[in-house]
């Protein structure tokens, strides 16, 4: 049995999986809808098979799986839930819809009885939300820290291992098309965000979206923050963090975006350059990490394949198994999670600085794990001679704790810069 | 719908599972067949489930679900078909059954039209067969190079990390109880064997068994080695690996196991201690890592729990997909394998030596990447004071090439004692 497809949107990711297709004996490329039928193609679509009308493609009665990489909110919601109520399959890579709306169309394609698949909207090539919906579907998985976007962590791998500093590493991943010429989605954590959110959804059973994600991104981040790091032992990555919290009232999901500093020893530290990788912790199942390319053409229309012949499958054999999408949980708050923190201060260099530092941490409840002085003539920025580096780590407290702190370090005169904050991971 | 789950063998993953059903509301345990049934169990098996007639348990109407954590050929086998002929899916752990038999078991299920499956018996918790069966079953996948033995891993990451020598980690290994008494399975490669042929069974869609697996284990890895590795910028890792080699007469599969030197750079020379991990090279995929914990009860039971949801759904909403195996292929002999490798010589220090050594590489068409020259008196086990070390990595060529130069080298007096000959990946 053949079946057939309809492609909308034909960039990058379409141009791709259209490549892709062409090794599969029983899948069939019916039509392909374009903004521009005239703009040249790459081999292997004819002119014959483009039209700008995408509702015509969905309807065609010979489409029977539709294959969404057009982006972006509309029209690709509504084209969707055309295909859902016609009874199509639908297999999307648009992380910016199933972030948003992805609860509302799972609701739809239940009700249809057809399968609505996203493994592309998350991390690229790797496989990670059907780990999550399928082999850890028993799982109670407590926390998902992932490295989802690659342009950062090419910025923030060439700050480590060249010294670059945060402008000039963006504009090299500019320059090699890493990074779009706006770059905010990505440097700001929005891209990322995005992603976590509907892993968050996936593992949980519980309704997330991209809104309910804290974010924070890398522009702040100094060659001198990856410096400290580094010589503490430190790699400093975007990470998006989802987190489940349960307590007597019920349970809660934490979920963010922001820099922070993972051990070298972690397995999040040697991912290098524009790759990606999410790790995952579970009661029973331990720790897992799933590492690959996050985005590109070839290793993102991969994951479309494998989520079309899924679909194949369940038209042929029957036994759609839905995703799992719960009701809307509380979200923890930043200022509720737990997280340590390196900070970075200069101070004046006399007898009792120590004593007001640490006294305005213990009354906030934070304490330090551990703690550097350093000599002011190797302290990159020390402002005249008078003044010494001080750098700790904490032991996790909630963030308003630390937050408390730092309005009380402005307080003290001898706390003369905060030169940075970065939260720490895996102590 | 509540399924009843008949649970055969009740060790160290099966009083995991058992567990972990507890939190699952649609399945219930309905018996237990054990050896004995006097032995003390965990609490959650009440005795009036355990048996020692596993038969009975197979046969029972209220047991939907066969889950099979016995381990070993038969009786495995014979209950396993029993399953799947009365309409059964079952779940099984069995690598050495599904690496000898998986062929004729699949053809099993699929005539009765019902699962089996075995996510447990490849790398404990890592969804990796899921993986290559479903997100990747429209990848080309070109080779798999796994770390699927964490007693051998744990062994390594010692030596290497405390410069202990073998027969030592092994011993710390024993005492810890990561390896058995009678380490043979592990540290001989038959284990990650096993897991290799059912790896590239899935991958490749061929009949691969364990007995096409040509197995070199870790016993002769000196701390030397490990060192001189380390010094050029290598862990030395046991690695299973799977390869597809295609020409015009058709296609063949490569699938060995054996010590290698992994680059510093490559994701799995930072897989410590028990841990396991798999990379996936694909044509459009790129690669891909999987990692995390290959053994132990909770992990296993966890990738057990994964297959019986998979099943359940499958009885429940239809649809049964089954796992490809394809007919069986020609495997490749070692002596055609290409690599790269290590050779550490001891030769005499005198004009002329490496142009004889050099001159033996080239007539058998291997050519040299790099080559050190170690002072005599800094080599560990110069045995004399005319001696000097010589080590080189070798470009890629087939191995019985590196072999007729190991055998030219015995007839060269200026060779005194080859030390070691290591294969080197990721070049």
């Amino acid at each position: 049995m053949t079946l057939g497809i309809g492609l909308l949107g034909c960039g990058t990711v379409g141009g791709a999986f259209v490549e892709l297709l062409d090794g599969q004996d029983n899948l069939e490329l019916r039509q392909v809808a374009v903004r521009s039928t005239t703009k040249p193609r790459s081999a292997g679509i004819g002119s014959e098979l483009l039209t700008t009308d995408a509702a015509a493609v969905v309807s065609r009665p010979d489409v029977d799986i539709v294959v969404e990489v057009i982006g972006g909110i509309e029209p690709a919601r509504s084209l969707i839930s055309a295909a859902l109520r016609a009874g199509k399959p639908v297999v999307t890579a648009n992380k910016e819809l199933i972030a948003n709306c992805g609860s509302e169309l799972l609701a739809e394609a239940e009700e249809a009885g057809v399968d609505l698949l996203f493994e592309a909207a998350v991390a690229g090539a790797i496989p990670i939300v059907r780990a999550l919906r399928a082999s850890l579907s028993g799982e109670h998985v407590q926390r998902i820290t992932g490295i989802v976007n690659g342009t950062t962590n090419y910025i923030l791998t060439k700050m480590t291992e060249e010294g670059a500093e945060y402008a000039e590493a963006l504009s090299e991943a500019q320059r090699l098309g890493y990074a779009e010429r706006d770059p905010t989605a990505d440097v700001e954590g929005f891209d990322a965000g995005a992603k976590v959110a509907i892993m968050a959804s996936i593992a949980f059973a519980a309704n997330v979206v991209a809104g309910d994600v804290y974010h924070e991104g890398i522009s702040n981040i100094t060659a001198t923050d990856i410096d400290f790091a580094r010589r503490l032992g430190y790699q400093i990555k975007l990470l998006a963090i989802a987190e489940q919290f349960s307590d007597d009232d019920g349970w809660s999901v934490g979920v963010r975006v922001h820099p922070a500093m993972v051990p070298e020893s972690h397995p999040l530290a040697s991912v290098r350059d524009s790759f990606n990788a999410v790790f995952v912790e579970g009661v029973a199942s331990g720790e897992l990490m799933f590492y690959g390319r996050g985005a590109g053409g070839a290793p993102t229309a991969s994951a479309v394949l494998g989520d079309v012949l899924e679909a194949a499958a369940a038209l042929e054999r029957g036994g759609h198994r839905p995703i799992t999408v719960g009701r809307r949980v509380p979200i923890t708050p930043i200022d509720d999670l737990p997280s340590a923190f390196y900070v970075n201060l200069e101070v004046t260099d006399a007898p009792g600085v120590l004593a007001q530092v640490a006294g305005a941490l213990g009354r906030h409840a934070v304490s330090i794990r551990t703690m550097e002085q350093h000599d002011l003539h190797t302290a990159a920025r020390s402002s005249n001679n008078e003044t010494a580096r001080l750098v700790f780590i904490t032991h996790a407290s909630p963030e308003r704790n630390l937050r408390a702190t730092l309005a009380a370090f402005e307080e003290l005169d001898v706390v003369k810069v905060v030169h940075s904050v970065v939260r720490v991971i895996g102590s």
